[in-house]
């Protein structure tokens, strides 16, 4: 099934003509033809079945692709939600970050200033997150793309206490993770990462102070894409383990 | 503290010559003085504290790094050891799964011939990987590198039941994998994984004619190299969970 992923909200019953790069690939390098099926995604919650009504070229002969828009599917937020705060690793490797992100399903990242990394990506460079975040959540079938937010400081942070969520920091020598650090059923959940360099001890003192759980998920030093990626994967299948019965293998 | 790996064993007391490139780092760059402390790794479970003794040229001009052993620690295999069986991903993403196992801490890797992959990395590639795997095992301070194994087919593997090992298959269409799918403390793990364009249905009614359980590790589709490392993370995360009680954080 070939999937596009769109900048406007759906509609069903309309006629969309889908224009740039998606629709150069799907009518050049797919060629697709009319009356074949199409999934469209916003990266806002929509996933639309459609087919394809045929083709055309632009004025400045640009391809455009015309698909029939049959059902819109609005899927809710997947719960939990985990909002990832790391700093931003080097060049590639942050692409790299917000690619496993979206594939293991964390909410959002945020870049995480702390005392050993003030790195902030500039604004020009969160646009082009943006767009990997979004390519990453039709790669990956997501209906909600990885949002991707502002910098924040870690005493900030650590000084709210938002409704309905609760906050974690990954530390490789804190406790092996459990289900029970959080508290049940808990609908947000922020999860804090430090630099490659390890948080330094006054970060872990003032997440002490208030009462923020540290604990570790890995039995190794991971990079830190790697280690807000399987962070993110544990926390998320051990909420679900809980929150459903599922049927034994077999 | 500077992490070395050497090709060879260790032994306490010993004065080492190391060369070649992890010399010429040392010396070169870190510029380490005498006194200064070392963790010297020979992937191969022993794990020595060292100290700098000094340097020298070879007649070559080539950097040696000489280094007192003081005690060699030999560390056990972790417990349980998930052997991973997935085919391999094009080009620098098969360097990249490598480099994610390593950091997830899955025993090791095969490449797994399946009815729409047979692809095969060449004897020459196998080499690169397991440098790839060893220096993967310095960064992350795994005393035992990523085994790299030879190319198995599916039938095969699912033909065999080797003593004291579990096999289980993850499909993004299986239940949520939970710790009751294996038996308690089974001290090997083979996971299997399928290409990215998913098992063939022929595959799944084997492992099914079988009894081999099959489960999802994830909300999305993953890419095989995402997908291998959060199986394998989370595995282990849910095996160690059942080991031990935890202490809870603070």
């Amino acid at each position: 099934m070939h999937r596009i992923l769109l900048d406007t909200p759906i509609t069903p019953g309309q006629t969309l003509r889908i224009e740039g790069e998606e629709a150069r690939h799907a009518v050049r390098v797919k060629r697709l033809q009319p009356g074949e099926p199409l999934e469209l995604l916003d990266g806002a919650g929509h996933i639309a079945a459609a087919t394809v009504a045929g083709s055309e070229k632009s004025r400045t002969g640009e391809w455009i692709l015309l698909a029939d828009v049959l059902t819109v599917e609005t899927r809710p937020r997947p719960h939990p939600q985990v909002h990832v705060f790391a700093p931003a690793p080097k060049g590639d490797r942050l692409e790299d970050m917000i690619d496993a992100l979206s594939q293991v399903g964390a909410a959002s990242w945020s870049p995480l200033e702390t005392i050993r990394t003030i790195r902030e990506p500039r604004e020009a460079r969160l646009d082009r997150l943006q767009r990997i975040a979004r390519e990453a959540a039709k790669q990956c079938g997501r209906a909600w793309a990885l949002g991707i937010g502002p910098a924040r400081r870690l005493p900030d942070l650590l000084a709210e206490s938002p409704a309905a969520t609760a906050t974690i920091m990954a530390d490789a020598a804190g406790p092996h993770y459990t289900a029970s650090v959080l508290p049940a059923g808990i609908p947000e959940i922020r999860l804090l990462l430090g630099p490659e360099g390890d948080w330094d001890p006054r970060e872990l003192t003032l997440a002490r102070d208030r009462n923020i759980p540290t604990a570790s998920f890995g039995p190794h030093i991971m990079r830190i894409a790697q280690a807000a990626a399987t962070a993110t994967a544990i926390i998320l299948h051990l909420a679900r383990s809980s929150q459903t019965a599922h049927p034994a293998p077999g």
